[in-house]
Order: structure tokens, then sequence, then C-alpha cells
């Protein structure tokens, strides 16, 4: 039996610090707005954790695994049987000439099993659910972690009951109904759904995945941003863009370079830039106001379905990963988000959903306001996978041309079609 | 400079071989039936391939470019900018033990960057096009190799005209659209699209990227076999199950072991299976009939799209992968598609599209029917992404619950829906 990991939880808020068997999600003094950090044994770790190390390709195809010893879980039999992990970080220069920035890199985390980067989450939680020995698991979710939990309940045969708010696209509730979960559509938002869910969980004695809430999920998701460190040599970029809904994903790219930071792997941090829709951006108010604390957005009115959410859970850590790395928040229209994931898919070959694009459309929008230094490296996330939501990319996109089978008709149509093509782009222009 | 690679061409039908520059597609004699195979100068190319190389994390890292010295491309600079390959292989005893096989494995191709198989062939397009220094590629396609063909053609900065029926989903449209391709729906069934693609690729000069008439895609395709063998140790599989529409695929996985039998590396073939839909299966018909030519399906009526192939164009490749490995065809209905999806899903975390799920759906078919020894291991190839067709994953799923968020009414809700749950079994029941 592999020995145990040591670790210990810190809340954000009052600094308190629980161990493991302490506490089990948030801050019992500072209540749901209390969210933990998991803190390694650094000097420990660094023993199997270095620059050398992960390496090899037993590692590697572990995927996000081989960063072992500072993942929260104790017993490597309970990892789950899907590949997360070990995406693609793609560099471009033709982004990185007309940015004007030295060197543009994307990391497709679309490319995980269930496509998204939540698959990193989910594996944990369930890792940590066998770990503990339980048998259900439920979580809120705007879309992405529902069916990536339900994925990984499924080939744990873990139970799984997922709340999502009524406006979740259609794709992914059929993911999750396909992977067999129980799926619940909560009449109202994302909050609505969250709120619901802590009740049930509460009620039922589920494990709780909600990544705001289990200190666990964080750390999943983290090991994105050591993927980016790793590819890059342990050089850090010196931005880093990635959208914010709750909050958890951009506190996870803080969380990696932490871990990097203690480990003594690196030296800094990245300017972390979160990127939220204009439509429904909580934190970029706060961090424009200098607040600290977030307060939930009036409203939520944007197709990135994934970053629709009023009152991020995260937010303490979220307001902490801008702050303490020299970073900021950008918000972007929905029309900017589109033009932002055709450009993208068009340059990179990388097709995001909404949210994902949304990260891109935010270095976008600081390069052009000329934020960004141009000697520097600017990595972009892309935390789902275009399929996801089809009818967002529709609105992205112009009709195709169509056509009988016949040779003749296809010429004149193709012909019309540069006439249309450039009406289109002058509606286009018109429009902006 | 890199040194050319030696390859030959020879015909399928008349064994007349060609060599690299004599001859673009199919056999001038044979007509676009004499569909080509790429033949190796296998003792060079065994010096950098055997059982030990590919074996570095530099060779996993390069995806399916590891099996450098048989790919038709010449330089490795016009390899495009998008990681494809090493997906991964799972292995999973709850199926084998369900359907008496010793070892059952799946092999996610889904997880490719377009979510489908069909970006290995793709990759080697676009790769001969910049090594032929072509400017416009294009093809007909179902929807899949569509897709595939705009993404590469979007990172390799060619044009791409692509055909398409009428009747291909959304998502795969939408897709192509935001790669930036020009997309023409051709009114009519693949048959149609396909012949007014040969008539406008003559016309306009393009680079002929449909499978059956570009002898290279197969060898794209066919790394996908490859990486099956290299994983099992070069052990080859006693099945291997794939669907079957214009008999591409199937084609490729004969390729893959008989370029590794030509190289010393294993010793036979596995029994190569090919799954259609019962509404379009004109292979399934030729070999059950033990024909030596396929003939056309009168109509096509299936929900799995990439496979509803009236008039298969690679028959020829097709029915000798099934007959040279003892191999058969397998035809299953659009019900037994749908079940076998969400079985795939539940119990490896693979979610398929309907053309992916069928593979396994025949798989489950043989050994319900006791034609599979329990000695053996069996692996089912899915070969797209089930993101990429909700409407027909919808169809096998029930409805998701909806409630207020109330934790009263929520617990109604699961109450009944228990209920509901067993009157739908039911239902499901007294369809079959």
């Amino acid at each position: 039996m592999e020995m145990s990991k040591d670790f210990e939880l810190r809340c954000v808020l009052c600094n308190r610090r629980f161990s493991e068997g302490e506490v089990e999600y948030t801050c019992p003094h500072c209540g749901l707005n209390g969210t933990l950090d998991v803190i390694y044994d650094y000097g420990q770790a660094r023993k199997e954790l270095n620059k050398e190390a992960p390496g090899s390709l037993e590692d590697w195809k572990s995927g996000m695994w081989r960063y072992w010893p500072i993942l929260p879980v104790h017993r490597r039999e309970h990892i789950p049987p899907l590949a997360v992990g070990g995406t693609p970080l793609y560099e471009n220069k033709v982004v990185a000439s007309k940015y004007g920035v030295k060197r543009f890199l994307v990391k497709d985390d679309g490319r995980n099993p269930t496509g998204s980067l939540k698959d990193r989450a989910s594996a944990v939680a369930v890792a940590r659910a066998l770990d503990l020995g339980r048998e259900h698991i439920s979580c809120s979710s705007t879309g992405n972690a529902a069916s990536s939990l339900s994925g990984f309940a499924a080939v744990t045969s873990r139970g799984a009951t997922i709340f999502v708010p009524e406006s979740a696209p259609v794709a992914k509730i059929t993911q999750l109904l396909v992977y067999g979960a129980r799926v619940v559509l909560v009449k109202g938002d994302y909050k609505d759904a969250f709120e619901l869910s802590v009740k049930a969980i509460d009620h039922f004695g589920w494990y709780n995945r909600n990544c705001a809430v289990n200190p666990y999920l964080v750390e999943g998701k983290k090991t994105c941003g050591l993927e980016i460190a790793e590819e890059l040599g342990w050089q850090v970029p010196d931005y880093l863009f990635v959208s914010v809904g709750d909050g958890c994903i951009i506190s996870s790219m803080y969380k990696a370079f932490y871990d990097l930071v203690n480990l003594g792997m690196v030296d800094c941090y990245p300017k972390i830039i979160g990127v939220q829709a204009e439509g429904c951006s909580p934190v970029y108010h706060a961090v424009k106001n200098n607040l600290s604390k977030v307060a939930p957005a009036q409203k939520s009115d944007t197709l990135a379905d994934s970053i629709s959410v009023r009152a991020p859970r995260n937010w303490a850590k979220a307001l902490r990963a801008v702050k303490e790395t020299g970073g900021s928040m950008v918000a972007v229209k929905d029309e900017e988000i589109l033009d932002a994931m055709k450009e993208l898919a068009v340059n990179t070959g990388v097709f995001a959903e909404p949210a994902g694009a949304a990260a891109y459309a935010g270095f976008c929008k600081m390069a052009a306001e000329e934020e960004l230094d141009s000697s520097a490296t600017a990595v972009v996330v892309t935390t789902g996978n275009g399929l996801k939501d089809i009818s967002g990319a529709r609105k992205a996109v112009g009709p195709p041309l169509v056509t009988r089978a016949d040779l003749g008709e296809f010429i004149e149509v193709i012909k019309e079609s540069s006439v249309v093509g450039k009406n289109f782009c002058r509606s286009l222009e018109a429009r902006n």
C-alpha cells in the first residue's frame, strides 16, 4: 500500500489551517465564502517533483497524474480509467505577429475526455470519492462540470445527480444523459441550481463535487497550468488568459504557479488575466472598482453559458489570482467572443466553445488597446470544445452554399456567393 | 534537406505498379474503382521502424507522425501543426466479462483535433498538398472528413471547398464553417455530393482529398491501427471492429497490419469485422452473398450519417480487408446503435457518434450470437466524437428531470422519476 500524502487545508479568507480529516469542504469559521487551499509538504514533494521529473514516457502517458506528489489523492488505484490532460499547447506566429507579442500560445483543453478542462477536476473528485468510499456524487453546473462528472462517475461506477440551469445547451445535457447520470434541470439560473444542489447534497449526504465548495477540485484543474509551465520548459509566460465564471479555473491557474514557486521550479507568477462576458461580469467590476468582495451581477446576458455566473462562488480565490500576480480583468462583448471563436479556429485550428473563445477575445482586446508588452509571451487557455455549443457557434458563421449536384449550377452558385460574401461582410461591418 | 522516401503505388484490382509521380489518384487502367495501395521499401523502413522504435517520449509527442518511415510525406516541415493520434486505448473488464471475451478494448479516436479519425487522413492530405505545392483542397464528405479537412486547411493556409450531402448534421456543418472553409450543401445524398466534387475538382484543378480516390489518405488512417498494435506491445488482437461507410477506414486497418507484417513486426492479421447499419449495408450484402463486387444499396435509411453511403467508393479494398483476414461483416439496427452508444458511454466513458457506436453494436451482436472465441482479445474503434451528432444521441436517452429550485419539490420529482423510469424501461422493452 502506498504511503499517504500529507497536506493541510488553509482558508483563503482567515488563513486558519486544518488537517485533512478535520474539515471536508469550506472553512467552518468563514462559511461558504471561506474556500480552502490545499497546502502540501513541498519539501517532501520536491524529492519526486522537480525540473527533471516528470520527464519519462510513462509520466507523459499518465497525463495529469504525472504531478502525483501534489495531487490530493492517496491511492493510485483510485485514478479513474479515462485519459485526462496532456492536451496540446500550440504556438502560433501569425497571431503573435498580428497582435504584437513575441510569442502566442493556445492550450486546447477541449481535448479532454468529455471535452472540457473540467475533466481534470472530475478526475480528482471521483478519485477522492473512492479514497473516502463514497458512492454517490453530486454537483451543480452550467454544463461542462456536469457532463464531466457524469462521464467519470460512469467509469468508476459511482451514482451521480447533477443540477443544471434550464438554459444549459442541449449538447451538454444530452452528453450527461448518455453517461447515465440523473439529470435535474432547475428552473432559474446557475445560482438557483447551485443553491438547490447544496440543500439536496446536505439532505441526501452525497459527495459534493461543487468546485467552489470542494477544495480538491481546483487541485485537479491546476494541472492545466502545470502542463503549460512544463511545456514551456519551466519558463513562466508573461500573461495567462482564462475566462472566469465561478472563479475556479482562474484560481487553479494561480494555484499551479503557487505550487511551482513553493517547489522551487519557477521563481514568479504569470500575470493572470481573467476574461468575463460583458453581460455577466461581477469579478471584472470588483477588480475595476478595487473592491475586496465580489457583488452578484444583477443580470446574466451572454451566449457564453459556461461563464454565465451571476454570483461567483470562488470569488475570494479569483480576486487573489488577479491581484497577487499583477494581472487584471477584461470584459468582452458577445460579438467579440463570436469573432474570436472564428479567428481562433481559422488561425490555430482550435474550435472553442464561447466561454473558451472568450479568453482569446480578452487577449485580442488587451493587445488592441496596447496593454501587452511586445516582448511578452502570452498563453490563452481554451476551456471547452466548440462542439459542446453548436448553437453558439452558428451565430459566428454565415450559411453554407446550396446547390443541386450539377457542375453548371455549382459554378453559378460560387459566383453569386462571392457577391453575397461581400454583402455579408459589409453587413458585419455595419453591425460593429 | 531530408531524403525523399521511396514508395510505389499498386492497383488493388489489376496489381499494376506505378511510381509516385506517374499517377496521382486511381489506376489509369481500372478507373475510379482501381484504388491504389502505397507500397514502401520495407527493408529500408525497417531500419528506423521496428519493435524498439518508436519508443521515445519525442516519438510519442509527435502522435501519428511517429510512424514517419511508412507515411507518404516527404518533408517534415510540412507536418501540419495540430496534434493528431496518440488517442487512448481503454481496456474494460466489465464489457469483456459481459460478452464473454478474454480482453475488450476500445480505441477512442473521437479524441482527435476535430473529433474524428478522419483527422489522421486530413493531416496527410494537407502535408501532401504542401509537398506538391497545391493551394486549394477539396473533398466530398458525409461530415467528418469535411470538418477535418476544414481545420487542417485552416492551419496550413490552404483554401478548401467541401461538398456535403444536405442531410449532414448541423454540428459538422457549423464546425467547418467556423474553420473558414467554403461549404457546399448538395441536394441529394453522399453519392451526389461525391459526383459533383469529382467534376468540380477536375474543372478547377483542386487537390483531391476524397479518401477513396487519393491513395495517401488511407495511409494516414492506418496510423490508428498501428497505434493499436503498438499499445498492445505489438501483439495482434483477434478481432478488430470498425464501422464501414465508404470503405476507407476498414481498408486502413488492413493496411496497418499489411505494413507491420512486411516490416516483420507482427506475424498475422486480426480478423477485421466491418459493421454497417442495416438501413444502408451494401458491403455487408456483398460479403454475405460472397460477391466479388459491391453493388450500390437501393436506399440509405440510418441515423448513423457517417456511414450512410449507398455506393462505397473504396469497395475493393474493403472486401479485401474482410476476406484476407478471415473477418466478416455485421449489420446492426439503428436501435442497436443507440443502445450501444449508451452502453459504451456508461461502461467505458467513451461517448461516440452513431457511426462510432455502430462498431460496438457489431461487437455486442457477434458476441451475443456466440461467434467470438472466449479466449479472444477484441478491439473496437470508435471513429467519431458523440458531440458531433447530438440529435442522434438524444434519441438514445430519456428526458432530464425538471424542478423548481426547491428541495421539497425536488424530492417529489425524484420519487416520481423512479416510477417514470420503470415505465420508460418497460416501454423500451416493449419496443424491442
